[in-house]
């Protein structure tokens, strides 16, 4: 691939048909169906993790250390808003992803989730998920729906990707095993490394897999998982597919289906940090166990996720884009069912938090620096 | 990847565990789960293209230009083998491909496919298969069981690889579109494009998917393919899959099912030579054609193909290797069910035509050279 830096004269020059004018220089990728231009949209974040998109180019953003974010068509920043939950900032820990309600559009509503402390400034945090109503600069009835079941100490592996069912009923929130104590992801009785489906509302629907089985928590969707970083619904099919870091390799992509076992920590493509097999008891494969559709290995270290469905870029609709933070790239993996028939990765030359698509086509990223984080964009090359 | 050149004292030095003694330099490729050791097994061949593991470390290796030889396991050349067939040698023609009968070690006979000529000297060719019995030194009872219809002038795509189920009863043979007459590749009413199924006799089975259709050739298996290169049996579950150039790109892996229609020159990921779609008719899919299970764009002008299950590398059991041409590579890819979910390249630095796994669990590969072409071997490095 070949980098072009691209000074643009003002930040006007990029015209209006962009959702949000981008403010500052673009560089151009080089890929096998287009030239992609890298523009940035907004610049000054700390530690943003989650975006959405409000009507008239506005952008929701969240930030780790506690805030939410509107970024204004123009790409300033919005004062932070009022009324978020009180978020323990730990390592992995803060504030997590944002999502608008399906219904936003009459009811103002989003989703939140973040690392909820069992009493205030408490180590001892679980993955909560709130919705509540945005008002003008702060939000109204926020109410938690669920919190990850336990809490338990440290700062590691909260998952907290959301998205919902494309018929807005349901909505799907990846978690983690919280780094520390790996082998709960194979019991059904924590949500430790699981894959929740709830209602909107946040009650549990009567045909969770594992509704009605003593000792099993309901909300879980799919179990075995390490932690859950990017989470969307393939255009074509409306299955949830969702990525997860794994240890020092084996990255995985996922199709997670209703009950099944991901295989974490039993089953990995990954391998002991400082290298060789994690230990004799974990291999590629077991009996019961599902193997990942995809794995990078070495880990681009996955972060977001999401299908391509736009005009933007014709030739990837329907593929996987994936961002990687260690690896500072994105991912586009062709699809075919269930299987990725090819891979192509576009270097960005920045750690990406998260990748969605936006209205109008083109592809937001979150870059994760903890000073003057980006959020860029992805359009074809003029 | 790493390399280094190890320069070794004598061929003696590599011991005697090997199938064959390595008779030159070697060097060590760095991969996930080894270090892989390139020797050379033998050199002084000219353009190879097939080879068979006969007892006691001795290989059959075929030279397109006719030449069928014996390599000693010593590695030296033994001379030609008299009576193959008369071959006409022009562009990609030749003589093509060896496999050893299923019974063999009783039978000594052995199968080869060339690009026959309409009548001798004629550049109206395509490819056939025979089998012969090999005697000191010659071929007795050559017996020519198919020829590939129509013949035609020119001297591209006439695939030849074969490989027997691993029952022995049936005789697998890739085939080629012959480069000039792609839309055929699309009829049933020739051999252009298709993967035919044979008794080891020749004789059709009846149980063949177009076998009884009007207008149908009942030796065909599957169809729609370009250029087939590479072909083997899935250990696990006795599936037969294959390799075929695309055009500029869109090299593919496929699961060959019987009746199906791989898509060629209807579908491809491939581009039109010097860049661009190929057309405006031609598309990733359509219905009632079959997607690659992988494929490599850009082009590594995949060769041979083997399954792995031997010993020497345990974690690469279930993997498919495939070989590059100009890419110069051997691709290794993990496989679950009918997915690829991880690629791993290593570049051997040769044109490689041929890749098959030895009786004593190492990797056997051609390189494509006029002058000085080899046999190599990979082993995990000391």
């Amino acid at each position: 691939m070949k980098f072009a830096t691209v000074a643009l004269a003002t930040s006007m020059a990029l015209g209006a048909s962009a959702l949000v004018t981008a403010t500052a220089e673009a560089k151009t990728i080089e890929t096998r169906w287009a030239d992609v231009e890298v523009e940035t949209v907004a610049e000054g974040l700390v530690r943003p993790w989650g975006i959405a998109f409000l009507p008239e180019g506005r952008l929701l953003v969240t930030e780790m250390e506690g805030r939410l974010r509107i970024i204004e068509a123009d790409g300033s920043l919005g004062e932070p808003i009022r009324g978020v939950p009180e978020v323990t900032v730990r390592n992995q820990g803060g504030l997590l992803d944002v999502a608008l309600a399906p219904d936003f559009e009459t009811s103002n509503r989003i989703y939140l989730t973040w690392s909820e402390a069992e009493t205030s400034g408490s180590n001892v945090t679980s993955t909560a998920v709130a919705h509540a109503v945005l008002g003008d600069g702060e939000l109204h009835n926020l109410t938690t729906i669920f919190s990850q079941y336990p809490k338990v100490e440290g700062g590691r592996h909260y998952g907290g990707r959301m998205v919902f069912s494309h018929d807005g009923r349901y909505l799907y929130v990846g978690l983690g095993d919280r780094g520390h104590q790996m082998k709960e992801s194979q019991d059904l009785d924590s949500h430790t490394g699981t894959l929740i489906r709830l209602y909107a509302n946040g009650e549990v629907p009567q045909d969770n897999p594992f509704v009605g089985q003593e000792g099993a928590l309901p909300e879980i969707w799919s179990y075995g998982h390490r932690n859950i970083q990017g989470i969307d619904i393939q255009p074509s099919t409306g299955l949830m597919w969702a990525v997860e870091h794994g240890p020092q390799g084996g990255d995985e992509l996922n199709l997670p289906e209703p009950g099944k076992n991901y295989g974490w920590p039993l089953i990995t493509h990954g391998e002991a940090y400082g290298g060789g097999q994690m230990s004799e008891t974990i291999s590629f494969n077991k009996d019961g166990m599902e193997l990942p559709v995809w794995h990078w290995t070495p880990s681009i270290a996955v972060s977001g996720m999401t299908f391509y469905d736009g005009d933007a870029f014709p030739e990837w609709q329907g593929n996987v884009l994936a961002a990687g933070l260690r690896g500072q790239v994105i991912a586009r993996l062709e699809i075919d069912g269930n299987r990725v028939i090819h891979e192509e990765r576009m270097a960005v030359d920045y750690r990406i938090r998260e990748i969605r698509q936006g209205p109008d086509g083109y592809l937001y990223l979150l870059t994760d620096e903890r000073d003057n984080a980006k959020v860029l964009r992805l359009r074809p090359a003029q």
